[in-house]
């Protein structure tokens, strides 16, 4: 006889944990299954261990500027990679260890191995059969690695592996200037490396907007070789692994292939659901509801490849699991669309991104940080912020942008698109002196003078149509 | 005979500034008229000069932590203090630079001298004699130094002098620990001096919180020596100056007196005017319109003590100046109350502050930063955020912290606070991961707790009631 449970969850990542703590406020009856390893792709290979190292590396190379600033000895500073890398997997594990005592906790309710569908709400797991009310994939993803690489072994890496190194050689490859790409490829450029980075695209970390693309470029550049456009092949030479675009071949220890990622839907038997799948074996579904058509089952997370970032994917278990347990109920929004990439300057997009803009009707208001006050007291001045302006109404839509600070900027430029702020808006609020939100004010007094609004007054709003935020 | 002019400017420091650009938008006749140096408080003396110095302190002050983590050769850097108030200088003159220039390009219409009022409408500098339609009084403030200490001589400086120093002493005395005296003397610690620190009050850096202000004195008790609730006597040693306060006194090479600063009026003839003087000889005016009674005369800047930071004073030159040419005008709205330390980690409040706050009604939302994911992977993890929240609708309505990244937290709850946002409103924004916003979302989360508001449903907005952020 199957098992029988109210909800079923497939994955013990970050959107199949949130989707079990949103089902958790309704029931206690629930199952997690999950095949891998435990600790989320973020605390595991992801977000947490990058950022472990990147801050290791942005703070080796402010060497130059503090020896400028009058401190001695900067010369004699040695990065010991393997240290570093043991540092990395220290902070690491303090990450993934929540995750997986969160599994563990479930005691029976959890149980590893690879589940696969017999029909919509009959699943099979480890030879059991179990009967679920409502089931949700979020089985997540993993790197894409082109099968011809293979052959070059355990020189070629992925963020699966990069972490695990001991002690990795100094001549670095990086295929694939997406967000991973970049930030761990500056890193390592940053802690001494010498990196050769190849991407196929014309722009890196995820940007689109050709003029903020060329000024995160031209750090990049200074830090590292990055040749954009370029097809790679990938093979094992004489003193390491070769990169050949074609043009100088370069040798290198060890390769990073940040190519991308692919949803881990291999064995489910999505097949035996009766649903549409597309050529890849994915299936359709409501991107509001998450539900796959009129089936019981909803998908979240990564998997999904609506919006692949860590706090998406937890929204989406949330989502997921609200559905599932709410069927009836009206749909969730949102939040603004927001990607952040943690190189030096940071990366990001926010709102309605450069690609997306319509033809026409939009203004951009630029604000150029190569000479922004705050960032040149700290030598990290350098990078553009293009602001993007529904021109009818003022309204602040989108940005692309590489700035120090960006991870700051962003949220405060998210917060204030979700809202609906208009350029005079945001104008209106207090801008510290001095900050690099100045940086930002100056894109939006950009977009003003654009925008052709004559002011009548100083950027502050009348008495009486401020709001009262104080106690009442 | 009188020179006539519409508008008069004593002073060409900040507001002074604003109120020229903002008058001159409806009018060349203007005369500018200052005493003392040129180029603003905050770029010659302040906000500019203190920062270089800093941001040298901070970096300089990653080196134990860069050297856990896999950095080695970190005991060999050294700190030359000479270079580095070189360095300072160098990056401040940049910014002197502007304001001097723009006093400058007025020619005739900028005059340096010392003001006195013969009457409301008529000024005397120089010997000439000037009539104004109106003035704006944009005087700016000085520092406080007691009588009895400048026997001291050379050995006592204030922000004026500091950074003026050629080879500071590496032993320092800091008396008023606001956020000149703990921004500098947290510097010099940083920067490998012995400081100690006395202050008169029992919380440091403008905080009013006390267990926020516990947070930051216990960052700052590691690197300085610090004397709260300090009633401090200066003189002359024989091996430098002492600092005695009753208890063990300390022998240091140099004393910053931050201990406030003071409103420029004097020789101003104020009481020329007829109108009311307080005790210290200051004006009543409309806090509104910056209007002396019904004079032609407005106060704008730090002379005002109304909000003395830059972007404050920047605004009241902006609506000194509007009001002056505008008398029938309706009133500008301030923005929300804002101020920034910039200690690691940095302090500050906004909105209503822990000692303004009603004596009931009020629910406090905490947010622990000592273990803080993002702060954590850097190593800046420390301190402390209490948000305070209008118990009866959930609307957000101040807040005190001493985090990493507090410049950004703070713009953040400013620009949420002056729009009127809930709890529940913030937490529908996006909160990348990692970022020490996601330290702030704890803290909503608390709040939201201790409101007991149940949850019916994820942090997300309903698709109905979401704001459509992008091109209609």
């Amino acid at each position: 006889m199957a098992r029988r449970v109210r909800i079923a969850i497939l994955g013990a990542g970050t959107a199949g944990l949130t989707a079990l703590k949103e089902a958790q406020r309704h029931t206690e009856d629930v199952l997690l299954i999950n095949d891998g390893p435990y600790g989320t792709t973020c605390a595991r290979v992801g977000c947490m261990p990058s950022k472990a190292l990147i801050e290791v590396a942005h703070a080796f190379a402010r060497r130059d500027w503090l020896a400028g600033a009058g401190v001695g000895g900067t010369t004699g500073l040695e990065v010991d990679l393997a240290r570093v890398m043991a540092h990395v997997r220290v902070l690491r594990d303090r990450f993934t260890a929540g995750a997986i005592r969160l599994a563990q906790s479930l005691g029976e309710r959890s149980i590893h191995g690879r589940p696969r569908f017999l029909d919509a709400q009959t699943l099979e797991v480890n030879g059991e059969r179990i009967h679920a009310d409502v089931v949700i994939i979020a089985t997540g993803t993993r790197p894409i690695v082109p099968e011809a690489w293979r052959a070059v072994g355990e020189r070629l890496v992925t963020s699966d592996d990069v972490f695990e190194m001991v002690s990795p050689g100094r001549r670095v490859g990086v295929v694939g200037l997406g967000p991973i790409g970049v930030e761990l490829g500056q890193a390592f450029a940053q802690l001494g490396c010498e990196v050769h980075a190849f991407t196929q695209g014309s722009t890196v970390a995820a940007l689109s907007d050709p003029a903020v693309n060329a000024s995160l470029l031209e750090v990049l550049g200074r830090q590292m070789s990055i040749t954009t456009e370029a097809t790679v092949a990938v093979h094992t030479g004489h003193d390491g692994v070769v990169l050949d675009d074609g043009n100088q071949p370069q040798t290198v220890d060890w390769v990073l292939a940040s190519l991308g990622r692919r949803p881990n839907i291999d064995g489910l038997c999505l097949e035996t659901l009766g649903i549409e799948l597309d050529e890849r074996g994915m299936p359709a579904f409501d991107p509001a509801t998450l539900r796959l058509r009129d089936l019981p089952i909803y998908i979240a997370g990564d998997v999904s490849e609506l919006r692949p970032l860590m706090h998406e994917a937890a929204d989406e278990g949330r989502i997921a699991a609200y559905h599932a347990l709410h069927p009836e109920a009206e749909c969730l929004a949102r939040r603004v669309p927001l990607g952040i990439v943690f190189t030096e300057p940071g990366a990001g997009r926010v709102g309605v991104s450069y690609r997306d803009l319509p033809a026409s009707g939009v203004v951009v208001g630029a604000g150029d940080f190569s000479r922004q006050a705050r960032a040149l007291m700290a030598g990290r001045n350098a990078g553009l912020l293009h602001l993007y302006v529904n021109g009818a109404d003022g309204r602040v839509i989108g940005a692309e942008l590489a700035t120090p600070d960006a991870e700051h900027l962003l949220h405060l430029l998210a917060w204030s698109i979700q809202q609906g702020l208009t350029v005079d808006g945001m104008l209106q609020m207090p801008f510290y002196h001095p900050t690099v939100e100045e940086g930002l004010r100056g894109a939006l007094q950009a977009a003003r003078r654009a925008l052709s609004e004559r002011r009548e007054q100083p950027d502050l709003p009348l008495c009486r149509a401020a709001i009262d935020w104080a106690l009442g």
